[in-house]
């Protein structure tokens, strides 16, 4: 698939540690330490909304929420997942991935606005990257 | 496709009016006027999570979700769609679908949690029904 106009928005840059590319979107995790936060970005040009990717972009975008849902199952345990495509802030296309716990700071109301993020040591962020990465590739 | 145990959870019944049955989901309007708000269920018994679909009602649910994200554009020409899977306060498989504007109560925040629900007057109730269930059929 090709990828060459695609950017990410400075804002998901500055908010994020990249993970890998899956074949349809680029997998990033959320630099809030609360919650294990991944999130999905089609890597195409100006996209805004899940209508605007043709059939097949849509059911590799599920496929690959499938499989990043199974990873955050397997690496965490969570006692629900949350799953939101939002974009009021930033607009270009991007799926939240969250594993919530009934004991996380934000429950049980959704995550976003409720705290500013607190960000990873790095060494964690990378401990949490590498077990992503594994997961996925499985 | 099996619909003999499924049940629609009493919050859900409750907070939501009845559009339509769509193959595999019930569509319910949320009782909130402040903005275009409607839920899928699938009607599947005892789900909480996507991943827990089989890969044929997964596609079906990414469907009647395409269906229902362009009845809401093409009703309420829209400055965003809002997408979320949460279920943290109501575990049974329901997935939002929000028209949203720049100049909605919540903008540009999530609207969990922002309001208690304004319901709606019944018979902007029952006019909004009937223009989904018109956008549905098309």
């Amino acid at each position: 698939m090709a990828t060459a106009t695609f950017s990410l928005h400075p804002q998901l840059a500055q908010d994020t540690h990249f993970v890998t590319d899956l074949p349809l979107c680029r997998v990033l995790l959320m630099n809030e330490s609360r919650y294990p936060w991944f999130i999905l970005v089609p890597r195409r040009a100006d996209l805004r909304e899940i209508h605007e990717l043709d059939v097949a972009e849509r059911a590799q975008l599920w496929a690959e929420s499938d499989q990043l849902s199974r990873a955050l199952l397997a690496l965490f345990q969570p006692d629900k997942l949350n799953m939101a495509a939002l974009g009021n802030m930033v607009a270009q296309l991007h799926v939240h991935h969250i594993a919530r716990f009934q004991t996380d700071a934000a429950w049980p109301a959704p995550v976003w606005g409720k705290f500013p993020a607190l960000a990873y040591a790095p060494e964690v962020a990378a401990q949490r990257i590498r077990s992503m990465q594994e997961a996925l590739r499985t």
